[in-house]
């Protein structure tokens, strides 16, 4: 295994979180707030680990899809580390469990908080809360792809270990260019959703706070009723970023070209986009009842619905009150998830939808035995390689649903918690039901459920694969062999001296 | 589509369940109780419509899977539609609902009760409650493929519709033979359950009452209390037959015909008793604080886990009181399911082997790119086709799972009883959690809910796909125009004279 290149990005990583903490401190200034001094030193250890790492350039530049997701899983457990050490050093957060909690919450998109009163954080260590949101909403390998002069055409290797999805489209040849075309994207919508807000009278932190969360369709607020308190006008400007950041960002490069109608057929937005209109009527004539117009209903069931198949997890109201009807359906877009290729979590249309072909084609052999199609999505065949990392895809899911909501268990919480709990996790949601409702929080667990929570947050927003493959011993029997075996050489050489 | 066949197998389905039906009308003579006299003329009706049905032979014997499905969906439709007509003749189930859910609960070894007091029956509507378990157990088609001269090599698809597991074996080289070796295995067992039952002072109707809802893996008990107020001796022999008719019937006969060394070698019986063993052990050591001692533990552990993981339904205690961590092993064991092959329901051990090794071998590939191997189970290889299915099988699951909790969450129950209520009857066990748990019964569901649960108790006694197969359109179509082109070939030929 080529070690040293994953020392590299892994210093790479850490080189840009330094930069990245530098933000929080001007905030703190612009506030004047004490709080911010404490990013400065953690900032600082961030540069020098990072610089000692990449001041040995790597032998050499060649890596796989192994070295990607080592390197890719090693990265965000390092970021998360390094992130969450302001919340700890300022006192906001006094537990080092609970800061780690928050901040793997917050790089994952989740939005699950263990704080119950948001409203008391400092401004800088707000704003470092949902900015790491926006950091990992579109990854920040993807961010290092796009700057650092990583050669060689086996870096997509990296952006598929940490892109959401079945598969990993390059938008253009080069990777390089592929990730600016999306960070471009990310920031010219953020911006846009900031000017909408400020426009609809919202205050210029809160909008830059609130868009950093609805583009990593994260969800962390910066108020303890969430969006509730908003204008219905706020409420449906995020609403409908919501929903577009949960778009295949394919589309939005088609669009910026010019190919608006291959953008419109494509098939997963479709389904994407039909998933949540149904959604959003049964629970519109659910709540119309509870409401006290139409239009409120509407608000409502649009935002939950937004909020939820995004995985963003921001709310207006506490569904957790709503009919078993509606738990039900919110629950389902739990794991339905957005787009691949989004900011969004969950286990993605495309997914499901290939999988539901699969279903429908097994049927059609049942009933004309020798019909032979293959299946297709966007009228192309879909391979069968993708079709059998989509079905391991969904058994290790379960799995890791199952294993986790077994340990979970042991908290002796009530089976809707723990399953909401770790579903909410998993697909970096942010809230669930019960004792884990919106306005709730996760404060509660017992340190080993909250771990086994955070794993489900990176396994989730790492689709899975990268973060198990850290349990094969051999992957670390390899890093250590390839050491020594390089120790060895250069012993051996400088005998021959 | 060969609808002649079709006709001629549901005919002789009628004509075996007439003869069933007068095993209840001797108990009732026995016991001298007038409601016997009821089963006499639904059995009548019953042999009548199969004598009509039966009396053209069919045009030809070939018949595909396609066929085996429709003839397996409707048999146990029909079995069920008469086999339910007792119930309400004799007014001991007023509700033609109630009687059809009570019914197809039986065939379909589910063992989910709409009656408070089963204490209140008639000795011949009691017999016939369990008779059903044993009937639907080893699988009424399965019989008639032992018994009726249905030639030709393809009624091997009659019997791959009606039997548990991802792949049908043959035992020996003729259906036939195969049929009549399964039943007698079958015969035998319960056989010896009943005398081992009758030793420990079980009244004789007790035991075969209870051996029949063993034997199926049934769980309709003929005591309110189930079999919790029987001996330790009882429930003992109760749980190791419980778990016996949860192995695959192929290794018993092996072990008939001396080959016992392969029969310890079957893989999936190994996981199967591996889960087994750690279920008990986790619920052993959680419940040892609630009970008088370890033996008791020991029972009840080992009793409720045998009953769930064999899909039976029998209960000694109220596992709904126990803690959080007992109801998620006890729920994941639900799903779990027994062996394929054997009279259990559930996802079965060997789906979920073959699940897990589809996931090493991706991880694998991970590692090693260049690795091929096959996946192997009892050292042959897995075929490629049965992978496919059982990744098919797995994401129809999903779909009926939640579509069907979906559809039962309008009587606004929550949400842990309609999951579990689901999860009873789909795999075919019983008892759920909550409102669905071991002390409750199902009457209070609306109809609606009460038919979307009947479906997917025969959906998951049929494995899915027979029974989805009849929501096919093109299926009606074909039987329809099959018989008008007959009809059109008649009246050509007698134009023709």
């Amino acid at each position: 295994m080529n070690s040293s290149i994953i020392r590299f990005i892994l210093g790479y990583v850490l080189k840009t979180e330094s930069v990245l903490l530098l933000l929080p401190c001007l905030i703190a200034l612009l506030y004047s707030e004490p709080e911010g001094i404490w990013y400065l030193p953690v900032a600082a250890v961030c540069f020098l680990t990072g610089f000692l790492m990449t001041r040995k350039k790597p032998s050499n530049n060649v890596f796989y899809l192994k070295e990607g997701c080592i390197a890719t899983s090693l990265s965000w457990i390092l970021l998360s580390f390094f992130g969450c050490l302001p919340f700890f050093l300022t006192k906001e957060i006094p537990s080092l469990t609970d800061a780690l909690f928050e901040t793997i919450s917050g790089f994952t998109t989740t939005g699950a908080s263990i704080l119950s009163d948001v409203e008391a954080l400092s401004h800088c260590s707000l704003f470092w809360r949902s900015f790491t949101h926006w950091v990992g909403g579109m990854g920040v390998l993807v961010f290092l792809l796009a700057i650092i002069p990583l050669s060689g055409g086996s870096n997509i290797n990296l952006m598929r270990a940490e892109s959401p999805g079945p598969s990993v489209g390059k938008l253009v040849p080069k990777v390089k260019t592929t990730a600016r075309y999306l960070y471009l994207i990310y920031l010219g919508m953020t911006v846009i959703e900031t000017l909408l807000l400020v426009f609809g009278k919202m205050p210029l932190f809160d909008a830059v706070c609130t868009s950093f969360g609805t583009a990593g369709t994260g969800g962390f607020g910066i108020k303890n009723s969430s969006i509730a308190d908003y204008s219905p006008y706020i409420q449906w400007v995020v609403t409908i970023f919501m929903i577009l950041f949960g778009v295949n960002f394919n589309a939005y490069y088609l669009i910026l070209f010019g190919k608006i109608k291959s953008a419109l057929k494509m098939e997963e937005i479709r389904y994407y986009l039909l998933i949540i209109f149904v959604s959003v009527a049964i629970i519109f004539l659910n709540i119309l009842g509870l409401c006290a117009n139409a239009f409120e209903a509407l608000t409502q069931s649009a935002f939950q619905v937004a909020s939820i198949i995004t995985t963003t997890g921001f709310s207006t109201t506490d569904f957790n009150t709503w009919d078993a009807s509606c738990k039900v359906v919110l629950v389902l877009l739990m794991f339905v998830g957005a787009c691949a290729g989004s900011t969004g979590g969950g286990i993605k249309v495309s997914r499901l939808v290939i999988l539901f072909k699969t279903v429908r084609k097994e049927f059609t052999s049942y009933i004309h035995p020798k019909s032979i199609k293959k299946i297709k999505m966007d009228d192309k065949p879909v391979e069968h390689e993708v079709i059998r990392t989509i079905n391991v895809y969904l058994v290790t899911f379960i799995v890791l649903f199952v294993l986790s909501v077994f340990l979970i268990s042991f908290d002796d919480t009530d089976l809707i918690t723990s399953f909401t709990a770790v579903a909410a996790t998993i697909n970096n949601i942010g809230p669930g039901l019960e004792m884990v409702g919106p306005t709730q929080n996760f404060a509660f667990f017992s340190p080993l459920a909250k771990y086994v929570l955070m794993f489900d947050m990176l396994a989730g927003r790492l689709e899975l694969f990268p973060l198990l493959l850290l349990f094969n011993l051999s992957i670390w029997k390899d890093l250590f062999a390839y050491k020594k075996s390089v120790h060895s050489l250069k012993k051996e050489r400088n005998l021959s001296h």
